[in-house]
Formats: C-alpha cells, sequence, structure tokens
C-alpha cells in the first residue's frame, strides 16, 4: 500500500510537473481583479492588438500607426498637434511615429500656409494605397473575427459603452 | 457693405482663434475609428486608468502595480514567472515594477524552497495594509463612478464581454 501510494504520488508530481512545463500550472485567483473593469479592458485590449497586428502583419502597421493614417485621410490639412491631441498621444511618442512614417513615404509633413511655426501632415500617394490595403484586413479578418465572437447586437452594445466611457468618465 | 463683411469675417477670425486655443477647434472626423473595437478599448481604458490613478493618487500605485499586490495576496507562494504571466506583462518590465514594489518595502522576493534557481514574491505587512486601503478607494470611488456612469446591469454585461474577448479571442 506504502508503495502504490508513494507511486501515485509520483505520478500525481510527474504529472504536475509536466502541465506547469506546458504553462498548464494551477491558474492564479484572480480575485478582485476578476471584476476590475480598468483591469479586463486592458487585458482585452491587449488580445484585440494583437490580432490587428496579425491581421495586418504585410503592412506592418500599428494600431496607432493605422489610426494616424486614417485621421490623415480624412482631415486633410490639420497639423500634428490636432492629430495627436484627437488620438490622446503624447507628443514625443507622435514625432517618433511620424518620422517613421514619413521614412516609409506614407505620409509627409508640410509647413502650413497659416502659421509657418506649424506643419500640417498630409497623405502620401502611398499612404493611401496601404491605408486602403489596411482598412479591408482590418474589416474582413479582424473585425470580422470579434463580430462572430460577440454577435452584431453585443458588439454595438460594447462600441456604445466604450465610446461612452471614451468620451462621458 | 465691404466693410461691414470685412469686420464679421474679422470677427469670425477672432472667434476661431479664440476655439482653437481653448481646445474647441472644429473636432477631426475619426472616420472608421469610431466604429473600430480596437480604438475604443484603446481610449477607454487610457480615461479608466487616469480616474483610477486619481483614486488611489495618495497612495502612488498604479493600476498595474495593484494588481500584482491583489496577486500575491490570493496567491501566496507563487513564483514570479507565474505572477507576471498571469497578469501578461513582459518579464523585463515585471522586474522593474517589483523592483519599485520591492523599494518601496510593498513586497519582497524570497528564494524557493523547492527551486532555488526561482523567487517566490510575498506581500509584507506594509503592503497588505497599503493593498487593503488602495481596494477601498477603487470600491467606494473608481468603480462606484464606473458604475454610475453605466448603471449595474450594463456594467455587469461590459465585464462579461470584456472577459470573453481577453479569454476567447
Amino acid at each position: 500500500m506504502t508503495g502504490s501510494k508513494s507511486a501515485m504520488g509520483e505520478a500525481a508530481r510527474l504529472r504536475k510537473d509536466a502541465a506547469e512545463a506546458n504553462g498548464e500550472a494551477a491558474a492564479l485567483q484572480l480575485g478582485e481583479l476578476s471584476d476590475l473593469l480598468g483591469y479586463l479592458l486592458k487585458r482585452a485590449q491587449l488580445k484585440v492588438f494583437e490580432d490587428f497586428l496579425r491581421c495586418v502583419e504585410t503592412l506592418q502597421l500599428t494600431p496607432a500607426q493605422f489610426s494616424v493614417l486614417v485621421l490623415l485621410e480624412k482631415n486633410p490639412g490639420r497639423n500634428q498637434t490636432e492629430i495627436a491631441n484627437t488620438l490622446g498621444i503624447l507628443r514625443p511618442n507622435f514625432v517618433a511615429m511620424v518620422d517613421g512614417l514619413e521614412s516609409r513615404d506614407l505620409c509627409a509633413r508640410m509647413r502650413s500656409t497659416n502659421d509657418r511655426r506649424s506643419h500640417i501632415l498630409v497623405l502620401t500617394d502611398k499612404g493611401r494605397a496601404v491605408l486602403s490595403r489596411a482598412k479591408k484586413l482590418v474589416a474582413n479578418k479582424h473585425e470580422a473575427r470579434l463580430n462572430e465572437l460577440l454577435g452584431p447586437a453585443n458588439r454595438a452594445a460594447l462600441i456604445g459603452m466604450l465610446s461612452k466611457i471614451a468620451r462621458e468618465f
């Protein structure tokens, strides 16, 4: 009996070791985090951004770069500060991002004719073409998968609540 | 007439300048972003994190630091890798964060008795006290305000959808 018990103990230990090696160790208790909106927003956002990156991998665009290109297309002639403020991106981060987009010939900085101290941002022809392809990938792969997971009604409700938080909280 | 027209033009220009100085310039068109789940998740998450920081300002805790302390309380004896993986925090960032918490005597690293190469993380008495105060501020100020904005039923629906995305997407 003792031998049998310790053999079972050994088997259980090996199973546990294997499970841990596979990342299947007993899940940790999340406690208050499982009901904390900020925590869940962050976890969901990370998952959605990972999928976005996979879906537009061929174009090498981050979600933030995509959002800049969308704004440039919809709002020609606006300056860097307006674009950065609208997206809530801090100035140094935004300047670095625009440097990257400009070096790939996706957008260009031009001196404003109204205020020579400020730069307006314009989409190049290449930027317009890349954005057009990115929009199709985002709609057909990324958003389509999210729609499948949530269903259209829930997706719309989620969009509504997130917009409300972003606008009013 | 010409004088009157140009005076009106001047007034409109001054009004526009003042509006821009007040950050009330014509809002930019968001285009596809206003219906893009990833974009709205990020904007909502930033708003919620800002409010979290304000609510626990007296304790100087970030959302990520708070989540580490919650996990340490609920899961004593777990090692750094398990905590970091559960929270989806990259190793170098996690090590720097634990350094910060340890320097404030909120948690401590101890050598694991099972595996001397790994460190387990423990909450100190001070860490337990700070966490207890933080939980009250988060519940009574931060989460209470979110509850007020969304209503309890919508808040629960939102939690459910975010958990589903974090788990299944």
